[in-house]
């Protein structure tokens, strides 16, 4: 789902409500119940991070910067490997559910995005994660900069092709 | 409340945990239940926003640049007028009750102001604020750049001095 943000603009720079439980459920949000909110920086344009799926819901947004958003469905089922792609900013948010894969390249230097989850993270949690590479050549994702030249963490180096995930089940509750 | 965020650098930049509730509840933030996540971003060093107490909880963090942060007791009681100054960053958080009133000066240009309330605004909301002068005698406050040259919104020019504000009293539910 892809959430579009007033952003206020005055003298002293802009306000935007980046999350606003009653008017974003009653325009169809998830009230998917945020206990996490996570912040990561990036210094230059060209970081890339991703590919994951986790075992809980997410609303990406961006605070500074601009990103190059990737989705992939790793659900099972019929849409397992549907890729959505799209540019965010700070006005455009991106709700993504559990089980879809997310990842990003960012547009400029000094990019910000920010997201809020509805479970905890824990190193352990990782086991409960969906990972597929970011160079998948199934996928063919049309990076922005190459990958080559992209700041990547070794983790994300080393995830499989896009024909060796296993889906993601739901797990039972 | 002040909190010390680890921050994970790495090659790519850097990661934080904002807010991460069943960690913070352990070591004493209040389960405070936030509906809504508004962001602040400020062009340029000097931009200065405030005193604001609002009738809601606020978890207060930067998500790039820095702060000069006040906050101001407008409770009504003993500590009315008292007055709470910090330096924040990203690695640095503040809880805020409600009926505190809170302010900020950004230090550097490209700050990036993010913060969790726990109920909902709308233009309505703001008769339920206690409004303090950014500029008053009593505080006294030390900004670091002279509120002559800071960008400050047209509101913010008009509240009232220490001496004339109604204390905030909580309102019977
Ligand atoms: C995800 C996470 C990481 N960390 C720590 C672990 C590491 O020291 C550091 C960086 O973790 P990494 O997994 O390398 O971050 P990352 O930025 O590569 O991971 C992120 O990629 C995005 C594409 C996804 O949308 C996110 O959900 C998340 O998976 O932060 C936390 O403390 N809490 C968390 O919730
Ligand atoms: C506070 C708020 C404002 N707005 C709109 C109204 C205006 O068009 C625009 C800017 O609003 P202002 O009140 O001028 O923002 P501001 O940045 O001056 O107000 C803030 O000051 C901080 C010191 C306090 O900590 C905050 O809680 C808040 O009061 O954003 C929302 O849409 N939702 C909100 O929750």
């Amino acid at each position: 789902m892809v959430l579009r943000l007033p952003v206020h603009g005055d003298n002293r720079g802009w306000f935007k409500e980046n999350w606003q439980r009653e008017k974003m459920v009653a325009l169809g949000l998830p009230d998917f119940g945020p206990v996490q909110n996570n912040v990561s920086y990036n210094l230059r344009a060209g970081a890339t991070r991703g590919i994951h799926a986790e075992p809980w819901e997410k609303l990406v947004s961006i605070s500074t910067g601009r990103i190059f958003g990737v989705w992939v469905d790793l659900r099972e089922g019929d849409s397992f490997g549907a890729l959505f792609t799209l540019e965010l900013g700070p006005e455009t948010s991106v709700f993504v559910p559990r089980g879809v894969g997310n990842a990003y390249q960012t547009l400029e230097d000094a990019t910000t995005y920010s997201y809020l989850v509805n479970d905890h993270w824990s190193p352990q949690a990782r086991e409960g994660y969906t990972f597929v590479n970011l160079a998948d050549e199934t996928l063919a994702i049309d990076w922005p900069l190459p990958l080559a030249d992209a700041d990547i963490s070794a983790a994300d180096l080393t995830h499989p092709p896009l024909t060796d995930v296993v889906p993601f089940r739901r797990p039972r509750t």
